[in-house]
């Protein structure tokens, strides 16, 4: 089976290096030349909105999924209408616009912060009444990682982030002071199977995630998987799907969902009997899915802007590093390392050690 | 850094899986235009001894290893002359020539079955008289899964076996009623550091490993621990080594020894800290090796001639498919699947159900 990924960067090199051992082979369709992804399938080097590629793509690969929900929303459009393409065209139009994926949480009882759309500036105003302060105003598109959005705390913070963002279409979000940040990854199979994964526990930087951690029997999976649930099937899914949550007291808040494989699940490749990469393409490709049960203790830690030297990182026990073979650029994710432990004492010991490696101003 | 890899099957497939998340490359030398590994490294093709692409090799790679030991000496030797090349070029010296290789066993105080070197029909004679019936008669050199060698039960089977191997230097082995097969995979750093896997049993039909189990706390462990251990110092050795052994009793005879990742360590993937194949990795880089601790209970099963389809392994809870994308022919290693479970009872049970996959009419 040739599986096409539009998008070469770690998500896609990880899905490659999971899809070798079932016999997949890869097409990566990415403009880069030295694409992370690149030298583990036959590299389409061109533009996302590259019609030769993209034909090319649609008639080699028996699947296309994709790494990234920025990529053109015609050039999938395009892909569906010649193969097969999972998630759908359909789930990743709502998924890349906070207004419509907000909206969808809505309709589905899912609850979220109160938000409102932001078209004018007049809106701004209305929406500020509405909401209060603080707010966070965000693109409703292409955001990521923090880009795309400003913390309003006062109304004197209105003209600068109009000036900042007024020229795109706006979503103001209530600011919650949420206990912590968790993602539930899931998966739903070609014949409507869900499976999903331990939650996880976010700690991110500068917008960033620096660290994800997972416990057996965090008592917030069940909330969690039942929205993630809502989500998958309405959607008629098909694929790995990231819910990323705030919890405050008792209660989550949806915040937005990634269509793909999501860095948040990074630690499911040791830290869980299937990786978040096996189920996705076992899902796109109508497999059965593998098991989401936890192995061992588990954390992951982005290496972002520096990478250690491996040897700091293997020297430690327990510890599996990822280097995705990225040139270092300030605030860039160059890799990342799983710590596995056998109890939750040598887990926080290691984390410890990690984030030294990772960050060496930074200790939790 | 660049890692040359001569061999391009399976061995050298894994290997190149293992190490991309620790963003090393691979440069692949195989004689077989779809050999297994190629898609994953820059491939040399052509034959074994291409003076051209053996110095394209050594230029281009930072270490050099080898996946089998029938790869020419000369080669090696040219290898070993232009770049850093583990294991060496005497390791793999003894390692291809049986009669050294039991001499070293012998000359270490590492039990073996009797044996005798045969160079003439008059030499044959003698060690049966030495040795008895039945004995085993093989190739020196050049033998693998059971090719090579014959059994001789009467003195009737004397000249078959002569006209058979007699024009290639010999070995006779006395026959073992043995209790069971085992083996140790062991690793040593550049630096001088080992670690040993828990030993794996192993189970062959028609000469060809069909099936390794491992279990904690194996009684044989420490003895076959010891006996590796001297061979990896004794050698100054740098890399995995599999050795494989004879239990009788309480008594381990040492078969043979392989000088690289072996079939009997490939449940590691899933089933160790750190796989067979990172750790190959790490030793020959220098860096510091992984944990050899088991991951829950593991057992492995090799597809022979055939392969099931993958939805039948997938099903299976706790397997992991590991096809390696070769034409079936009969008697070809096509791929193995590793299972992995929470106790003796469940991973006994999927046992089973693997060998009903793979073998239909064989049952354990």
């Amino acid at each position: 089976m040739i599986v096409g990924i539009v998008g070469g960067g770690q998500l896609a090199r990880m899905l490659a290096l999971a899809g070798y051992p079932l016999d997949f082979e890869f097409l990566i369709l990415d403009p880069v030349p030295d694409a992370s992804a690149a030298p583990l399938g036959a590299h389409l080097c061109g533009n996302y909105n590259d019609r030769a590629l993209l034909a090319d793509l649609a008639k080699r690969a028996d699947v296309v999924t994709y790494e990234f929900e920025n990529v053109p929303q015609e050039s999938i459009k395009y892909l569906a209408e010649h193969t097969a393409v999972h998630p759908s065209h359909h789930t990743l139009a709502i998924a890349r616009d906070r207004m419509r994926e907000k909206t969808m949480f809505r309709e589905l009882g899912i609850p979220t912060a109160p938000f409102a759309e932001v078209n004018s500036r007049s809106d701004l105003e209305n929406a500020v009444a509405e909401i209060g302060l603080p707010a966070v105003l965000k693109t409703r598109t292409l955001g990521y990682d923090g880009k795309g959005q400003t913390v309003l705390r006062s109304p004197a913070d209105l003209d600068t982030a109009w000036k900042q963002l007024g020229s795109m279409p706006l979503i103001l979000e209530g600011y919650i002071p949420f206990d912590r940040e968790i993602s539930v990854i899931a998966v739903r199979g070609l014949h409507g199977e869900t499976k999903f994964y331990p939650i996880s526990e976010n700690t991110h930087r500068d917008g960033v995630l620096l660290l994800s951690t997972s416990r057996p029997d965090d008592p917030m999976q069940q909330q969690a998987q039942n929205y993630a649930k809502r989500l998958l099937d309405s959607l008629n899914y098909v694929g790995v799907l990231a819910l990323e949550l705030f919890q405050v007291g008792e209660t989550l808040l949806a915040n937005e969902m990634a269509p793909r494989v999501h860095n948040s699940g990074h630690w499911t490749i040791e830290g869980a009997e299937t990786s978040q990469f096996e189920n996705h393409l076992r899902a796109i490709l109508g497999l059965p899915l593998g098991a989401t049960t936890p192995v061992g203790y588990v954390a992951m830690v982005n290496f972002i802007g520096t990478i250690p030297k491996p040897e700091q990182v293997l020297a430690l026990p327990g510890a599996h590093l990822h280097d995705y073979g990225k040139e270092a650029r300030p605030g860039r994710k160059l890799g990342h390392a799983t710590l596995r432990a056998q109890n939750e004492k040598m887990l926080a010991e290691g984390i410890n050690q990690l984030l030294t490696l990772a960050q060496p101003e930074i200790k939790i």
